[in-house]
């Protein structure tokens, strides 16, 4: 395993520019891009804290991911996202370990990163992401 | 306001010795302090990445907030520490914007941090957590 930083902290929004306002006003960060990520139904909002990211997400149809998560849950925080250099080589490992994964081959996520979700029964109810930027 | 990095993410186990089990074994991070934090009810276990730390936090009575937690939500994300320097400061400038706060002052937290909270309801259901190292 290959593990670096923290590459983001996805959080579930209902109202993606009230959640701007409040991270930047408030709190003092620069929301830096705005996306929809079509295959994930969400628009989201990136925000940079040091070698990370806070990625706001808001769900663009209630039965998309993120409208489940807050129906069920309310708003907060929604996975964890850690860089992963080598990222199928780090899920054929865990695969090999027996760690219940989602993605066993990355997909693409925001940003044009290389992603890849495990179970979050295997990771004690975290919902854990591995992350890979193919240009870097 | 004048935030850095995240500081650490914290998450509710159940069990301290498995947890770090998996973290360690299956995900290849280190385990470099297990400490308990009576004010808070909690044993936690610390583990660098990059800027950051996971905070693995288990609950040492049911009527502690990891394990109020846990019976409500089960085992996951808690919360999110972000460094701030001069928390106080900070503080200050979020209480004069109307920002709800669990501490209007900094308190200790794990690994000798002042530590203060955000309430949830100010920060769209993320339990928001502000630090500062006084030693640096």
């Amino acid at each position: 395993m290959n593990l670096s930083h923290i590459e983001h902290i996805g959080i579930a929004v209902k109202n993606l520019d009230e959640s701007i306002k409040f991270w930047e006003n408030q709190l003092g960060l620069k929301c830096y891009s705005v996306e929809e990520v079509k295959d994930q139904k969400v628009r989201t909002a990136f925000f940079r804290i040091g070698q990370s990211k806070i990625e706001l997400l808001e769900s663009t149809d209630p039965e998309g991911p993120i409208g489940k998560f807050i129906e069920k849950r309310g708003e907060g925080i929604h996975h964890l996202a850690i860089a992963a250099a080598g990222l199928q080589g780090n899920l054929d490992e865990l695969a090999g370990k027996g760690v219940q994964l989602i993605d066993k081959a990355p997909r693409k996520g925001g940003e044009g990163l290389d992603i890849a979700f495990l179970h979050p029964k295997a990771s004690g109810g975290v919902l854990l992401e591995l992350c890979e930027d193919p240009n870097k």
